[in-house]
C-alpha cells in the first residue's frame, strides 16, 4: 500500500469528523455526494484538456486533483482506498 | 510510494515496448492519446453513475479502471506515476 | 421550435414503442438510463477531444451525437425536447 | 431550423464583437476555448447527476446549460449551429 496515498486517504477521512476552519476537504463533505461527484468528473475533464496542450506539469497537477477528489468520494461512502489498490493488485495476478 | 501502484505503472510502461499478444494495454497505446483520454473521461463518468445507484463494489471497480487508464495516459506521455504521488505529498505538508 | 429537432425528437420517441429491427435508438432504450447517461457524458468528451485537434467536421459530428443522445435521455424520462427550448427562450428574454 | 435555437446562436455570436458590461457570454469568450470546453464537459456531468436524483426540472435546466455552452464553443470556432442541425437532418433521411 502506498505510504503517500494511505496517508492522504487517512487525512481526508479525518476531515469528516474534525476539520480545521477553512478546510477545503471539510467543505466538500458538507457540500455532499453530488458535488463531490461533479468534481471527480470535472477533474477528469481537466486532465483531458491539460493533456491536449497545457504541458506535463498541468497533467500531473490535474491528475493529483482527480486522485484527491476520488478519495474524497470513497471516504464519504466509507470505502477504504486500500480496496481500490487491492482490486488493481488482483487484476495484475 | 505504493508497491501496488508502482508495480502497476511499471507493468503498463513495459507494455509500450513488449506486449503479449492480445494485451489490452498494448491496444490502448496503439489506439493513441485521444482514445486513452476518452477512456479516462468515460471511466470518471462510470464512477459517477456507479456512485448513484450501483453499489460500492462497482465504485471500487470503476475507480480501479480510472486509475489504470490514467496511468496509461501518463506512461504514453513519459510521465512517471511517482510524480503524481510526489505532488500529492507536497500538498499534504 | 426547430423543425429538424422536433422531428428528430419525435422519431426518437416513436422508437420507444415500435422500432425497426436493428434500431440503435431502440437498443439504447433497452440498455436503460445508466447506459444512456454514459453516452451523454462520452459524447461531451468526444466534443472536447475533437475540438482539441480533430477539426470542425468532427466537432459538428460529435455535437450531433451529443444532441441525439441527450434527446434519447429526455425521451426515456418522458420530458419533451420543447421544454429545453422553452427554458432557453425564457433565458433570452 | 429552430427559431429559438437560431435566435440563441445569433445572440451568442453577437456577444463576440459587442457585449453589454457583465455579459456572461462575453466572459466565456474572453476565458477562451479550454474554459469553454471544460464547461461543456461539466454541464454534461450535471445532466448526469441531475438525472440520477434531482428531478426533471433540473434535467431541463442542465440540458439548457449544455446546449448554451455547446453553442458558445461553436461560435468561438466560427461553426454555425445550423451545421449541427443539418448533420442531424442528414442522419434522419
Amino acid at each position: 500500500m502506498s505510504d503517500t496515498l494511505a496517508a492522504l486517504y487517512g487525512l481526508i477521512e479525518s476531515r469528516r469528523t474534525s476539520a480545521p476552519p477553512g478546510s477545503y476537504t471539510a467543505r466538500l463533505f458538507a457540500a455532499g455526494e453530488d458535488e463531490i461527484l461533479k468534481k471527480v468528473g470535472e477533474e477528469a475533464i481537466e486532465v483531458i484538456v491539460a493533456a491536449k496542450g497545457q504541458g506535463d506539469d498541468r497533467i500531473v497537477s490535474e491528475m493529483a486533483d482527480l486522485i484527491y477528489h476520488s478519495m474524497t468520494l470513497l471516504a464519504l461512502r466509507g470505502i477504504d482506498w486500500q480496496e481500490v489498490e487491492a482490486e488493481l493488485a488482483r487484476r495484475m495476478t
